[in-house]
């Protein structure tokens, strides 16, 4: 389906990889408007991109007119913008909707800006923290949140194949990402067995292979 | 109304304000269980606590049997379960419901997380931060993203006497608690005109003053 919808995304980017999936879910064939994060300073900063994104991140989905930004209010947005049930991003129930936004909080809100890269600059230039302060810090903290994850997950009668069910959902398409990362740090899987095989299993999915950083076609 | 909600609640938690300012605003009434951030290391780490919320943070909300974590999904939650018109967190429309729910993560996801409790004392911890340096790292992530905010709000036709419009939404309810918050940390909200207005139009309504951190139970 040709949609017109454009994605400002950076390959490495967690929350643009998190829209690409969802995008790839739905269905929804999109044009991908590079954004280099280190780049001239980070091209997030320019001034012609402030002007379509104040927050200064990716990803940004252009949609005609409209402008949405924050990965989560992006996924929403498709969800809601084309509900049709065999690519829904939720669950029908309000208690399956409630557990897998928060499965996706649990990344996006707990985990995630905690290792992003504006983080560690910042840890680096306000407190001089090394590049190994830095890795081990990013592991604390995705350690933490997958330990706390992997409880709700092995907790919940409704984990199954994927975060929730036998579908991909939201939670799916956040947490693939975060576990991607935490590859990228040197974090060993092992403490969280339920999250290791719900990666592979959505890795199996045409829309995570087509999703992932490599694949894009801003990858080095 | 009476519904039997339960919330664990930590009267100075941004995140469990924001739960109490939602159910005020749809009028729903709720019994708040304390759970002492500081007091016994840390009753949100306690094993009983665990069993309820693995992710060891508070809000948690209770509906009978159901135990939903997260504020935005708890606030995501109320307003599906109680879909009245008058009362809802977010617009009907796809367009406004994307902004305000960006609105709200610009929060959620980028300011509130880097000046967390644990956060704060992960930085003293492992990096050894001094008390001013980590007042100095809160204030920084809070004017980062509140300069982005005010630009969003400056730009958007939607603006109004609230985030989005003339009533109260999740993004009112997520804005309050990191302005109260930045007034801890002595932040002065002179460049963020328009966040200081909305903050105050906020404050006059009973919804946002029965949640304040100072009216809880547990407040000392």
């Amino acid at each position: 389906m040709t949609t017109g919808l454009v994605l400002y995304s950076y390959w490495r980017s967690s929350a643009a990889y998190r829209v690409r999936i969802a995008l790839n879910l739905k269905g929804l064939s999109y044009e991908t408007q590079p954004v280099h994060l280190l780049r001239d300073g980070g091209q997030q900063h320019t001034a012609q991109y402030r002007a379509l994104n104040p927050l200064e991140s990716v990803p940004v989905l252009r949609d005609g007119d409209r402008v949405i930004t924050q990965s989560l209010a992006i996924m929403e947005y498709l969800d809601e913008m084309h509900p049709e049930l065999e690519t829904a991003l939720l669950p029908v129930d309000a208690r399956g909707r409630a557990q897998v936004r928060a499965l996706a909080m649990a990344i996006c809100c707990d985990i995630h800006p905690l290792g992003n890269l504006r983080v560690l600059q910042q840890l680096e230039a306000q407190l001089g923290a090394s590049e190994e302060q830095r890795a081990a810090w990013s592991r604390h903290w995705m350690d933490v949140g997958f330990r706390a994850i992997e409880a709700v997950l092995a907790d919940s009668a409704a984990t199954g194949r994927y975060c929730h069910g036998e579908t991909p959902s939201v939670a799916d398409a956040c947490l693939v990402p975060q576990v991607y990362n935490a590859a990228r740090w040197k974090l060993p899987m092992d403490d969280y067995p339920i999250i290791a095989r719900i990666y592979q299993a959505c890795n199996e999915l045409e829309a995570f292979q087509r999703a992932a950083p490599e694949a894009q076609p801003d990858a080095p």
